[in-house]
Formats: structure tokens, sequence, C-alpha cells
């Protein structure tokens, strides 16, 4: 599939932006007119750029208001086509997008819109240029695809063509706008150009919501491999472009933005590809476990006249295998973070072979305590490891949706480990087995090193995700309660990466994004993403793999992790079988939890009609409380270390959430803390 | 009018909040109950604190979800209120709110919830407290005022009451909700509270938009004046207190907020004053020049039981008296600075009898430049001065609107100038005439003295906005033309602060904000926001005053100005009678200019069909060009120094824009030249 994107998606300069499409490997761009008219680059030196950077030049965008209206103004449209056809001819050009009129229409006659194309088409024609007809969705007359069509169709002059834009044709779905199967009606042929772009489901005026909110594929909720399947059964084989007006995308670093881009038509390309082979292959719905197999998803991507990559295949990862916090070695906060690990029951397994670098377990939750960090920045989760079956596939799959891959020498005896750079920084690892634990050593803290550490062999990614299975859990005698592991992890997020965040996980690890939530807190609005696992089908048991993105007001900087503001938290949850015993034992270690406010107890009672007895445990240990349909959560808070805490979990039943209605009351607290506020009434 | 606020309006902790609310001088608060379960203090502790304040504490809100269940829920709906009854025991509050309900309402039966809501009250008049039954505009089956008022008036309980809350009310008028007139049929005494916000108009979802767009009043669209007039009318004499959810607001310093909120409550009071006083009067709109006279204002604020307290009456500016650019004595950019303006064709008038600041006068426009900025600190614009009738009362006026005066200890022999700070910092002079010129004399630059430098009995106000009048006009010899103006100022705004500043300008000078427009920059979407005086009647003359306010993306920071990111820019517009002249004079004299790429020009001539010896002269000399329905507009760019630029621009007939089509052409070439690219193609 030849790829592109439109100079409008990206921030820069003309210049910036090409350079910014070619790195990231697209095949060609749309460029936007007013990027044109702002640069002080000449036509025949755009030109000669593009050819530089390999990049074709697919498309000239936008040309307004031109059909529908008398013939005066038609004779003036047309002169202004003319200016815009020559200037073409210096880009090396050879399609226009004709988008219908919305300023200046003021005859609704189809036969005189075909007749005023005709002429547009013709005069084309005389310059080597090709006209892609698109309507708006807003457009005054012609605001559907179909529509548009038909003019086109009746107009039947070679140079005019059709545009297909997925905004314009989704975002009209929900209020009855047609459907996109008579796509495949029209000859591909007669398909000039094809601009995708998603968006979230917003109730706002359509103008507005394209203006501002689209975002790229995968990144909102329009059907798009259905969509594209359309256009590939239609017998297209033009550019798939993207076009995405974002505020977010305006103001952020142009290179990255291409990257995230270009990922998202990649996959895109994987997800079509799979559609039409679930549709060929008479399987159950797209991005099921019962999906099509390697064999089908290669013959439905080479099924149509428009090639569709494909990328290694890959399951959800079965388990987080390790979270690492990194600080600075000797420094106090590191010193924090190691008493503050013991407390909550973790047994030191001792230290790395090389490096400064010490491991932490409680059952089979692993923390890995890294001392690299440069001295000033504060204590922050650095890495994840995900359980995979197949690492280096794992791996080619992420390279192939343009992750960086984490530079790791691994030295003698070192585990082979495959990671890539999620977009805030985290590396992301993905673990095939534990054997990487044989690396840690000598014991400093004086616990019985035992568990993974012996178990070099076993190399099932169940023994990881599983607490019945393999390796030994709660080897520490320190440890509270019987089995634990890491129930999910919290990260935060700079505004510019959130919706590449949710991709990057989407696409990489075929994590599912659920519906975003808003958490009040003193410094503002927490938008809380939550990326996961399914459940298993049809039980109320354990999701392997949770992950909550948080995008908090003035996290803004993309600098390196640790350097952020204060607003910027993160944690590990750690899932115990008896929270209240846990609880117990951690204090009687000293934990210094987030003290709970009287009030929540009260609010809590009030709510829930709790057991005396029970609701007096809450209030003794600092205990959150929250309940689903299905069952309820127990939780609690240590204090902050830098930007790392901890929570601890218990599910009862089949709770399914996070304890949402008690963000407020953690945020709240831990500004209050930051801010020096005495704890507690 | 007793004023109040919900304390989910502000920033911080509950602490903070009612710190800054009864700071601001607010007369009571809302208890938003989120704000006190994450709290550390105690019930008690709150009350004292309250008291301590002398803030009230007016509302506890929200109780959700009550109305409209089965009997068992009813049940286990009053156990849950009964808590919060004792709570309010506590906190010594004696009203709660209860909004219809959204989750749980499956029994649509008004005697039903007649009924329930009388159970309800019947107890919580066991412990003192009156019940405010809102409609949510969302609520199940109650999502108007007028089917709550029934609701409460078929219960028929002393200790139940209505609360009107006009976003639920205005939200709905434009898709056929009720008038607002029948509030006057609601007994004053059976209104038990009355809540208000504004917001713009935006066609989302109504939870979306009430969630996150609401504003002060003042600082969206909806008649807020002629809502709180029916309330009047009802003879309602209970707090007016904001609810406003903004994501803006959440984040902003509280006390900030706090005083924005006051002013805007402040102002309503004024609005709602004249409306009624307009109504009873039989005069003309709200707000036309035929407004109600000084004593039917106060007469309309005294006639209901809810008294209106109201302010000095000031007519709109009748133009910019000055504009003020600070700079570093003796750094490089004041040298640059003063070139610019010789170039631009202004004379120096000289030095400040006592102070480091020097003027410069083309025409009626006047810069004055002050050398007293800390080192290291960009030049930016730090004040303006507005032409107005009577500077005390306007003063006064802006002082009672919570606006903070400029101390300015005035010396022996100065003008005494009256001046208050705006959101942003810039100081706001009320200048009755130019006498203040009368201070500068010893001139440095050699161009000789003339001008208002000499008219010291000069009073009126028309000598200043007025080209034909007083004051001497161009008395340089070196200015390239007649007459010369201040034609509009152009702020950067930070985010924080951008509705604030909207709410300051219109509440404090009168001026009228327009709709705002988005413009592109190769750094993000530039919110542009013109605020000026009204056209003179009938005609298309001139505005005496336009300002126009940019939020611009990534200007954060509330620092001091000058220390701002590099998209942090603003400049005078200077308006001359022969544009082109004085263009070939500006280039005579070396000024640099921003260079407009060729390709601007082509586009140009595409769009408009120029004669090509005007489109020869408008490359030549870098000019821009624009039309509009009733004239056209040309115009030029300087170069900027640090934040500061100039534009020079001439209107032709009554084109009444800025050129907002080339504004994406100047962020281009301004973002260009700051990032070192080589202008021109």
């Amino acid at each position: 599939m030849r790829t592109g994107i439109a100079t409008v998606c990206l921030s820069g300069t003309l210049e910036e932006k090409m350079r910014a499409a070619a790195k990231a490997g697209f095949g060609g761009i749309e460029i936007f007119e007013t990027d044109l008219v702002t640069s002080p680059l000449s036509p025949e030196h755009v030109r000669a750029l593009a050819a530089d950077l390999g990049l074709g030049l697919d498309l000239y965008q936008p040309f307004r208001d031109f059909d529908s209206v008398p013939e005066e103004l038609y004779r003036a449209n047309l002169r202004r086509a003319e200016a815009k056809f020559r200037l073409m001819g210096r880009l090396g050009m050879d399609t226009i997008l004709v988008c219908s009129n919305v300023a200046t229409a003021s005859i609704d006659d189809d036969a005189l819109r075909a007749e005023q194309l005709h002429g547009l088409a013709e005069l084309a024609a005389g310059h080597g240029v090709k006209v892609a007809y698109e309507a708006l969705a807003w457009g005054t007359y012609v605001n559907d695809y179909e529509h548009a069509w038909r003019i086109v169709a009746d107009a039947g002059h070679p140079n005019l063509g059709t545009c297909l834009d997925t905004f314009h044709i989704l975002a009209r779905l929900p209020s009855g706008g047609p459907d996109t199967a008579s796509i495949e009606k029209i000859p591909g042929e007669k398909i000039f150009f094809v601009q995708v772009a998603d968006a979230p489901k917003l109730s706002l005026d359509v103008l507005s919501w394209s203006r501002h909110y689209r975002v790229f594929p995968g990144e909102g909720q329009f059907d798009l491999p259905k969509f594209l399947g359309h256009v590939a059964r239609a017998g297209y084989n033009g550019p798939v472009s993207l076009e995405v007006f974002n505020d977010t995308f305006r103001q952020a670093d142009v290179e990255r933005t291409a990257v995230d881009a270009m990922r998202s038509l990649i996959w895109l390309e994987e997800r079509t590809a799979r559609h039409l082979a679930v549709e060929a292959g008479g399987h159950g719905a797209a991005g099921s476990a019962e999906g099509p197999s390697p064999a089908e998803l290669a013959r439905a991507s080479r099924a149509y006249a428009m090639p569709l990559t494909t990328l290694p295949q890959v399951a959800p990862p079965t388990g987080i295998n390790f979270a690492e916090v990194i600080s600075a070695d000797g420094a106090p906060r590191t010193a924090e973070l190691e008493r503050l690990l013991a407390q909550l029951g973790f047994a030191s397994r001792g230290e790395h072979r090389t490096k400064p670098v010490s491991l932490w377990t409680l059952g089979d939750a692993r923390i890995v305590l890294n001392r690299q960090q440069a001295r000033g920045l504060e204590p922050a989760i650095s890495a994840l490891g995900f359980d995979v079956e197949d690492g280096v596939a794992a791996a080619a799959r992420a390279v192939q949706l343009r992750a960086v891959p984490v530079p790791r020498p691994s030295q003698a005896n070192e585990e082979i480990l495959q990671a890539v750079n999620a977009p805030d920084g985290t590396e992301v690892f993905l673990c095939e087995d534990t054997r990487w634990v044989a690396e840690f050593g000598e014991d400093q803290a004086g616990a019985p090193a035992g568990g993974e550490g012996t178990d070099d062999g076993e190399r099932s990614p169940s023994s990881v995700g599983s607490p019945s299975a393999g390796s030994p859990s709660a080897g520490s005698p320190s440890a509270g309660s019987g089995t634990a592991r890491i129930d999910h992890i919290n990260l935060a997020q700079p505004w510019q990466h959130f919706d590449e965040a949710v991709l990057f996980y989407s696409s990489v690890l075929a994590l599912t994004p659920e519906a975003s939530q808003d958490v009040s807190s003193p410094t503002g609005l927490v938008r809380s993403q939550v990326m996961q696992t399914a459940r298993p089908e049809g039980g109320l048991g354990r999701r392997d793999v949770r992950l909550a993105l948080n995008l908090a007001p003035w996290i803004q900087s993309d600098s390196v992790k640790g350097a952020r503001t204060d607003t910027f938290q993160e944690h590990v949850a750690i899932e115990v079988d008896d929270l209240v015993a846990h609880a117990r034992a951690c204090r009687g270690r000293g934990l210094p939890f987030l003290p709970i406010p009287e009030n929540y107890y009260e609010d809590l009672d009030a709510r829930y009609d709790l057991e005396p007895g029970f609701l007096a445990t809450l209030r003794g240990l600092d205990l959150l409380y929250d309940r689903d349909a299905q069952g309820a959560f127990l939780h609690f808070y240590t204090a902050s270390v830098g930007s790392v805490f901890f929570e601890v979990v218990q599910r009862l039943g089949g709770y399914d959430g996070f304890g949402a209605p008690n963000a407020p009351v953690r945020h709240a607290v831990q500004h209050a803390v930051r801010h020096g506020a005495r704890p507690g009434g």
C-alpha cells in the first residue's frame, strides 16, 4: 500500500514536515496549500527537495468552493483553478483535491455541477492534472460520498474522479449517513485518492470535530479496516494518505508525530488484511481469538490490486514479568525505595552480576531497582517486562511498527532480552521467561535467595503469569501472605504523547483500550486510560495484563523521566491474597501509608452501609474500598518516593476496576503531602 | 446580593479554596462533597475556619440519585441522606442540593417523586435542614426547572424548595427547553438557591459541555441578566452562587480564579440592574447607547427583595492614548527598538524628566519606551493607555471590579494617572488627555519637539481620539505621510488567563468581544479574540478602540512579561493614510520588513486577480492584502525585537478586519526567522 500524509497533520514549516515524513518512511505527501503559501521555498525548490527525499507529491489540496455557482463566478473559479494548475506543473504534481462547495454554493442542480466539474476537468487535462472531487460532511448541497460519485460519473471526464475521506464518510454514519458498502460499486480507477483519519466518538458539531479532534487510525473509534476493505475490493491502488487535523499534533514534535502517523498506517494495513481474511474465511469477528491463520492473512494481503503489508503475528501478553524503578546510586531516595520495598514485604534477591541493579520479589511480583540514574533526577518507573510467547517475533513486530529498539549490549552469560522504547521513554521488555533472574546473585539484604533464582531451565511464560505454576512464590518469610503478583502499572504520560501511547500499546502489545475516565485532582482533571488484555472467556477471572495511562494536567515536558513536575506520579500495584493481613504486616514493618482522611470513611459508610467492624478495620489501616457489579476492591497506597509510589490491592469476587471513585482522595492527599500539609484530621 | 461560589470552581484543597474565596470577598460557598471527603479537615474544623474567614457555608452538594426509585432503594437513600444531614449539623449547614436522578431512576411518576421528596424533607426537618431540588439538564425523567418546581409544589413541605441553575436551564433553550419567564411564577421563598454559570455556545452533548466548558458570567454567551431579572422579580433574596466546571480553572491559581469569579458576579449584578431598568423604563436594548440614567439604574437596583450593587457608569473608551514597550536600559535590544521606531517614522519627543523613559510619536500614535526592565528579559508591551471621559470614575469602577491598581507614586509636577493591572500584567491607564506628554522634554534624537509636548491646557479626550482635532500630528518631518494613529494592539495571553482577560476588558473597559477565530501557525493553532468598541452608528466609520488577544499554544507561564517562550509575540499596529508611500519611506530609512514569501503573492493573484502593477507594488514592498465586503486592507510587519514587533496598516473603504487570512503567513515567517531559516524564496 502506498502510504501518504497531509502536511497539515504535522507541526513546523513545509520543509520540516517534508523531512519528517520522509524520515518516517512515507511514500508521499499531500501539500496543504497554506503550507506552501507560507513557505519561502519556491515550487521548483519543493519539487527538488521531494525528489531528493524520495517523497511523492501525491495531492495538492484543498481547492474550495468551486461548484454549484452562477456562470460569472464559475468563470472566476476556472481562472483561479488555472493558476493552481500552472503551479502544480512547477511542482510536478498531477492530482488536486476539489471539495464540495460550502461558502459560495447557490444553485442546487446536479446537472450543473457535473457540467462545471467537466469544464474544470477539461481545463485540468490541458495541464496534465487530475481532479479528485470530495464531499465534505458539511458541504452545502453535496455532503455524502455517493452523491459526489454520482456527479463524477455523470460528468464522465477521464480527468475527473472522486476522493474518499474516512472522516467525512464515517462521521455521518450515526446520524443516518450512507453505508460504506457501496464504495465497492465505484470503479477503482475512478477513486483518485483516499484519505484516512480516525476520531473519538463525540457529539460535537461535525465541523469542530473534524478540525480539532481527528486522530490517526487506531487512536479513535472509527471502523477503518472495514472501510479500507471496501476500498481494496473496489480495486483502488493509489495512496492511502492521512489527513488529520488535531490541535495536539500541530504543536508536538514533528518527527515524533510523523513516526506515530506511520505506525498508525502500518497497523491499519494489517488490520485491513485481517478484516479481509476474516470475511473471506468465514471466521468470527476480526480481532477475536479465532482470527485468520498466517496463511489466510498472507492470502488476504495479496488478494486485491492494493497490496497490504502484514506484520509478525503475536498474541496479547500473558503477564507482567517485572517492573523497573530507576534511582541514583547512593542517593537518599534510593535507600528510601529499598526501605519501602522491604516494608512492603519484598525480599531482596541480591545484586546483578555486573551492574548496580538489584532485584526484589514478593511472590511473583518482581521489582528491579536500577541505581544507574543521573544525580538530580527523581526516581521513576523506567522499564516494564511483559510475558510473551516469542520475544524475537514480538520485537520484530514492534520494530516494523517503528518502535525504537533499546540498545542493550549483552555481556557474556547474560540473557538476551528484546526491548523497545514506549513513547514516554519507558523501556518495554518482551520476556519469554524469568531466566534473567539468575543474573542476580549476591544477596545484600540477607533474605534467603529462592524462587526464580534457581529455576534456570524454566522457559514457559506461564511460570510467571499464573500464581499456581512453576516458580515458587512468596519466597521471603517477611511477606505478609501467600501469593502475590503485579496487578497493574500506572504510568503518567506527557500530554503530547497520549494518543501515541494508546496506539503503541494497542498495535505493538495487542492491549485493548477501554473508555477513558476523568478524575478530579486539586490541580485539575486527570484523564485515565486503561489498556488491558481480555478477561478469560465467559468468566470473572483475572486479566493477565492491566496498564493505566494517566494524562495529568501540567505534564508538559517530554524530557527524561524523573525530571518532571510534581503532578507526575506513577505506581506499581501488587495484588495479594489477603489485603488486611498484608496491610497489618506492612504496618508492623513501619511502612509509611498514604493517610486517608476520616471524612472518606464517613462518606463510605453513608454510601455502602458497611459492617462496623469492617469499617473500623479499613479506617484503622488507611484502606480504601470500592464495589462494582461483580465484586469489591480493597487497596492502599504508600507514600511517594520521587515520582513513584506503590499500591497493594485485593480483588474480591470478579471486581474488574481500579478503585476509580477513590482516585480523587489519593490525588488530594498526595497534593497535600507534597505541599507540606499536616496529614490526618 | 449575597455572592457565593462552589468549591468545585477552584483548584487546590478545600482549605485553599475557602481562603481564596474569602479573600476575593465572597459571602459564602457551596461545599462540593468531593472536596470535603478528600480533606483532612474535620467538619468541625471546616465550620470554625469558615467562621474565622467570615464565609457562609451556604449549600452542601450534590446529593444524587434520590427520587423515582422503588421502595427498597428509597429506604436506602433516606439512610444515606440522614448520614449527610448529621454531617451538615456538624458543619453548621442548613441547605442541601438534591439533583434529579440520573443513574437509578426507574419509575416515572410525579406523584411518587413528590411523595419521596416529601419524605426526604420531613427527615431533613428533623435535622434543621432544607432540601433544594434541582433538575439536571440530563436528568432521566426530570430535566427542566418547571417540572422540578411542579413536583416541589405538589410535595408541599416547608423544608422542600427548588434550586435554579442557569446552565441546566439555558443550555436547553435552543433545543426547545422552557422559557425563563415562568421563573417569576415561583414564590421567591420557595427558591432555596440560585446557581449561575455562563457557557460558550457549543453543539456538544450537554453533559460534556456542562462538565468541561462552563465559564463565569460574562465569559460566555448566556443571557444571564435576563435570567437573574426573573429571579429578582420572583422575590428571591438568597445567595447567587457560581457553579462552574471548567478544565482550565481547575488547574489555574486558586486566588486569581476566585478574583475572576468575583468580578463576574459583580458585573452580573450591574448588568441585571441595567436590564431591569431598561425593562422598567421602556428603553432600548440593555447595553445600547440609550441605556438607563444613573437614577433609573439606582432605582432598579433597589426595586426587589434582592438588592443589586451597581458600579460607576463609564462609556467605552474613545481611543488608544499610548502604548508602552518595556526594555532594559543600555541593552542592545533597546537600541534596536529605538532604531526601529525611527525607521517607522516615529520622532523622539525626548526623555521623561525623572525616569529612563522616552516618548516617540508618529501623528497621534504615541509609543512610550520604558527602559526600566530587568536585564535578561525580552522587550514586551507593558502598558496601554485608553482615552476615557472621567479617569477617576473609570478607575473606581475597575477597582470595584477587583482590578488591582498600579502603584504609581507620582512626583511633584507629574500628572496623576489612573491605572490598573490587566490579567496578563499589562498596565491599563485610564487617560483623560495627553497632558502627561509635557513631562517629556529633553530631545535626544534631534527631532523637533512639537505637538502634544506643548498643549498642556488640552484636556479633552477628543484631542487624542480624532485625527482632525487638537494636537498637531506627524510632527516629525521623517514621517512618510499625513496623520497616523494606533489602529489596534495585539496582546499575547497565557492560556490560564484568557477567559479572565475577556471578562476584564468587557467589564472594566466596556469593550465588546467578537467571535474568536483560530489561526494556524507552525507551532499550533492560535486563538484570536478581538475586543473592540462599536462602529459609529449606521456607517462604515472607524472603531475607536480595537484590541486583539491571542491565545498561543505553549504560552503557559504566568511569570513576568518578557520571560516567555518564543511563540509569545505581540504588536502595535499603526494606521496611516497612504500605506504604500509610508512603506517606501520606511524602506528608504532601512526598516527591516518581515519578508513575505513569493508563493503568497502568487496565491493572492490567483484569489483576487489583482492589477499587475498593484501586485508588483505589494510584492516589491513585502505588503499584505485582504478584502472584506466593505473594503480592503493593506498592511506590513516589521521584524521582531524580543516579543515585540510593529504593523502598519491602511483601511480602504469600510474594511473592518485585521487581515486574518494573512496571519498564517506572518506566523510561519516569524517562526522561520526565529529558527534561522534564510528568508525569501
